[in-house]
């Protein structure tokens, strides 16, 4: 059985990984996404899991896994606030509105060459606030280091009064459909060997 | 303020409530829910959670909180099963088809009488499995002690496709409705007060 490498440093996305039961190490891809022509948000974020899965691959050996994930307006593609000013105009612009929330996810085995790119949507309904109250979430500094300022998995769930799709997409790996991607790969969830280990993440031994 | 009374042991509740960064004692209900009579599943989980909230309320001072969640099938109520054999029949029920996962949450306040009581529901979309595969999934222990034998924020996520509503709800607290209720009883998540807690649960001193 090959090392499944999670290309990615965010906790959240090593915490869903974990409820899978896999064993997996953690190498953050030093890609940089703003090195991706902007064109549609879907081909934006399948786009960027591929180039950071691709880097990852390049420097260590393994079954890579990368992802990106992003919140859509309309057109409009929302990353992480520069500061709280972006992120109050950001949460004024979702209050009151249905958006979009997409994570392109990339498979790839090197030593194979096989490669499986797929990516998830998930409707979002964003209740009316006020601006007092989005200034006291602000205040609490969980919106700054999430795209579109807010966390579902957090207090921002007071603002969400229901979603459409794969909840875990929101969060940042949607875990239904990475299952079935990861099974292709000939990954079984359900092995002894995952089993045995049900730990989530093990240290780098390289 | 009144001290906040988390009427359920389920550690499932107690993470949730701890994700609104409020302070709450726990006081696990002794209500039976064998003693509600079912009607409808919107009846039960309103009465069970009712019931639970008055078994605690009339023990001990403070704002009570308590819920109730079923997996409904149609017209049936699938609860936690009783041993394998159950719990495997209840995921063979449940794959390839959308069901329904309601939560009851009540809310008294002993002092002023005050009571709210509303539910929340959520479709859930569960592929289609093999039986081999739904015997490695209770071989993990996980679906023994949860409604319709699955838990959506561990393993059983590889068998959910989407949902539509809360997502909270399916794991037994729907989060968005009860910070609304809560507001109602004067609950301020963002007040000065519950945010130099911001650690969940508090140990009980009486």
């Amino acid at each position: 059985m090959r090392k499944l490498i999670l290309a990615s440093g965010s906790p959240r996305r090593k915490e869903l990984l974990s409820v899978l039961g896999l064993k997996y190490e953690v190498c953050p891809s030093k890609f940089k996404e703003d090195n991706i022509v902007k064109t549609s948000a879907e081909e934006f974020v399948c786009a960027t899991a591929r180039k950071k899965a691709q880097e990852v691959g390049n420097r260590k050996q393994g079954l890579i896994l990368a992802a990106d994930t992003v919140v859509c307006l309309g057109e409009e593609i929302l990353g992480k606030p520069v500061d709280e000013k972006d992120a109050l105009e950001m949460l004024e612009k979702l209050a009151g509105t249905t958006h979009r929330v997409l994570t392109g996810v990339a498979i790839w085995d090197p030593p194979t060459g096989k490669e499986a790119i797929q990516y998830e949507e998930t409707r979002v309904f964003f209740r009316t606030a006020k601006r007092d109250e989005l200034l006291e979430y602000i205040a609490t500094g969980e919106p700054m280091d999430k795209a579109g300022a807010y966390a579902i998995q957090g207090l921002g769930s007071i603002f969400v009064s229901g979603i459409e799709g794969c909840y875990f997409n929101v969060v940042g790996l949607p875990l239904f459909r990475l299952s079935q991607m990861l099974a292709s790969f000939g990954v079984d969830i359900f092995s002894k060997e995952e089993a045995d280990g049900r730990k989530g993440e093990v240290s780098t031994d390289d």
